[in-house]
């Protein structure tokens, strides 16, 4: 079973205030050196099926007709790699054990 | 300029009605093959300055004070390479121009 993972974030040219919320919060709770924050969501789809082309172009619609709304958001689909999933690389940090 | 990514899902043992929503949905617009999905959210963070260890420590605190409930969601806090905000790897499907 493959996990394929669909981000979904307001294009830069969006207001975003959720994320103007967060950014403006950080330094009075003492947080500083954040330039900026943008905040989105993030779909975990896990397929029956392998996820070879057929199943990507397939989610690739599901998200450019459900998940996302394009006229104010983009959406990256990505394979979620075993590994990913399973540990840590190098410049991937767990917060919790998933 | 680096950019921190921050996942934030839903631990797996808690109820995510959003993720059943569209995973119900998915049957009845013609999408069969989706077993489950789940929805979470994605921060990105651009840092003023370098994404080195004690920059990832501050966002690990932040995350899990701020932007995660870590009573019923789990967080990941990872650098996004330059290369995979430029360009799609060869399991990275761009939706859209970022």
């Amino acid at each position: 079973m493959a996990r394929v993972v669909v981000d979904v974030m307001l294009k830069p040219e969006i207001l975003d205030p959720q994320g103007q919320a967060v950014q403006r919060a950080l330094p009075r709770l003492g947080f500083e050196g954040i330039a900026d924050v943008r905040q989105g969501k993030r779909f975990e789809l896990d397929l029956e099926g392998p996820a070879d082309e057929a199943a990507l172009a397939r989610i690739r619609e599901i998200a450019g007709t459900f998940l996302a709304n394009t006229v104010i958001e983009d959406f990256v689909v990505r394979v979620e790699e075993p590994a990913e999933a399973a540990s840590a690389d190098n410049n991937a940090e767990e917060g919790a054990v998933r």
